[in-house]
């Protein structure tokens, strides 16, 4: 049946087809994976902390007690009891989210692609930190906007340098608890003033906060949502705090917003598995998550500890780098004169890798920059590996 | 911490999200999913299809020997033996199918969004069939093209006129069994003809099978891919044959496309959950699809015969209709002067529901025709539901 001779096709593909360029983490992440490489570079949680027990319990009572309607289509904006719950967990002092505010989404990277479809026409200003999450330069780089690098200091985001860039920006893309990639944190003085900025320039701040709840001292930092919930747009995600592959965050945005992201989500794949939302909400809602989250943050915690240890016994002087109190990073700045990338290539024939710099920076990279990761590498290796980069960091200082 | 008198924000949306409609099926499903109505309105499987113990087996056999690793986050295109498997059931008649050449996605409707996001510029011509499917129009149509309708008369698309409207065009979207909204099918010699009328106009055409293996009587056509792998574009779902509430489908693509989409899926939603698709494959892997399938092609075999009996007794011979093979929709024609959305609110009055026929026309809608399903109605429901609108119709010639 197969027909003779056909023409072969001359693409001709969309002009944002040309803006598409692969994740350049996870491009390492495929040399990386080799068992005899110790690897800081993963932005992957520990598998240790995901509760298999209690999905495979939720899995089996959902299917038993609801499997018909578990299994069915389900509606776009998502499973009504867990948007409740969500919108629940977000109302504090006094400010109240309701569940029409809620968009379930296929991890909090489909929010970032709805928000940029939505929000972003070709040119559109759109203001990101410096450096800033790279999946979100990802998302939003397809939708063709103009970046426009907001300073940041050794305390993050300066709220100060905001207006002088804000001109017919469409938003401000933030991640103030433990910032991917430099673990970085906001003040709640700060917090207060950005929200201020924004509102009084009418820009909306979008809020991404995969990993606020994974605070190693005491409870999370004030949500900005919480400060001007019809200016903030906040970004959630069930993969640090339970687990990634099942693929689900959420979104919560004022209505107008929430009504184009729910109506660009349905065009986008529908809804998000309706069974995956209900068994994440029978994992959760008796307070699963009260006495869970304390054992990934006190695990990260100490992973966190030993690796600042060894960095401050093996690296040269001239090196700097972040003291997270949360999360999964810690940023490193080496003397301006040494490019991560080369080092990454060195690092690597002795079995020890890491994240360039580079790729974070919407413009002007700073390539004497690294992320470090240590919440899936064991103590010990911790310990071998930063020793293995403190050696080879000694030589090029 | 709330600040004092935020100004409200002056939404700034992109171009394509004024492009933003809601689905009007999802629209009249919430009318319609009283249970006092007979709705033929859906489009959803029958959830008495729905392999509800051989999933749940799945998950927990998954989650008990491969836990951590379902878990945790996946490759981009998607589960390898679950490729596998697909690009060998797609491998006939000497054709070989690679792995490489599957990406897997959230439901099919995702690789429509991801289509229409590498393949659409703004004012792009997108051939269409007349009618077609509102989910992909829906979906190529946030990438702002412009559509060109394709003739069809009673066998489905005609491939001689294609030629006449191909120019610059970048894809043909087709469905060519047990199409949705008619449940028409194109005979073996119309694919043969369409095939290589694109395939010399250089014109990518994709194939939309969510249907094609519920056919009624017999093996199903043979796939178009088959008869252009390279030049072919083959779109399947797990959601009819298996259950649509996990959200599985993919796309099979030329390698050069097949890689553009990947980078878009990426930026989109990274990548679709990695238990579902281990779930699915161990439902499938071994041999599970070849006994369920029939007996839900059976049981809807079953019910669109009721159906056309039904509609033989009760309705005007001024009225006509298909008389689908497979699949799970049967279109009717109306008089001219009957507009089927104002007939709808009458039959609604006596809690009968169907879907108006001209949301499914990208352009020159015909008001005179209307969808039905009877997948979700049990038997003497359809006899009643029909019963009521012949007698509705008969008011009207």
């Amino acid at each position: 049946m197969k027909i003779e001779n056909p023409s072969p096709i001359q693409w001709h593909f969309a002009q944002r087809a040309e803006q598409l360029q692969s994740s350049f983490i996870r491009e390492i992440l495929k040399i990386t994976q080799r068992p005899e490489v110790i690897s800081f570079a993963g932005g992957l949680p520990s598998p240790a902390t995901f509760p298999v027990e209690q999905m495979k319990a939720a899995f089996d009572q959902v299917l038993t007690l609801q499997g018909k309607v578990a299994l069915q289509y389900g509606p776009t904006d998502g499973y009504g009891p867990l948007r409740e719950w969500i919108a629940n967990s977000l109302s504090t002092g006094g400010v109240k989210i309701m569940p029409e505010q809620v968009l379930m989404t296929s991890g909090s990277q489909q929010a970032l692609d709805l928000l940029g479809k939505v929000l972003i026409d070709e040119g559109s200003r759109v203001l990101v930190e410096t450096p800033s999450y790279l999946g979100a330069l990802q998302a939003f780089s397809v939708y063709r906007p103009e970046f426009v690098s907001v300073d940041t200091d050794d305390d993050g985001l300066v709220p100060q340098s905001v207006a002088t860039v804000a001109e017919g920006a469409r938003m401000l893309y933030a991640l103030p608890n433990f910032q991917n990639p430099t673990g970085r944190s906001l003040s709640i003085a700060r917090r207060v003033e950005l929200v201020e900025t924004c509102a009084r320039l009418g820009l909306p701040l979008i809020e991404d906060d995969p990993y606020g709840a994974l605070s190693y001292r005491g409870a999370p930092a004030p949500k900005m949502l919480a400060m001007n919930p019809a200016g903030v747009i906040y970004m959630g995600s069930f993969s640090k705090v339970l687990t990634p592959g099942i693929r689900l965050g959420y979104v919560v945005a004022p209505l107008p917003l929430l009504r184009r992201l729910e109506l660009a989500k349905q065009a986008a794949d529908l809804h998000t598995a309706q069974l995956t939302q209900m068994v994440v909400y029978q994992v959760i809602k008796d307070g699963f998550l009260d006495t869970h989250i304390p054992t990934i943050s006190a695990l990260y915690g100490n992973q966190c500890q030993v690796m600042l240890d060894a960095m401050a016994e093996h690296f040269p002087a001239s090196v700097s780098w972040t003291k997270p109190e949360g999360g999964m990073f810690i940023w490193v700045t080496l003397p301006k004169h040494i490019d991560s990338m080369k080092l990454l290539d060195e690092a690597l024939a002795q079995h020890v890798a890491f994240v360039p710099g580079a790729p974070f920076y919407a413009n002007a990279p700073e390539s004497n920059t690294l992320r470090l990761s240590f919440v899936t590498v064991p103590p010990e290796k911790i310990r071998e590996g930063i020793a293995k980069l403190g050696k080879l960091l000694a030589t090029k200082v």
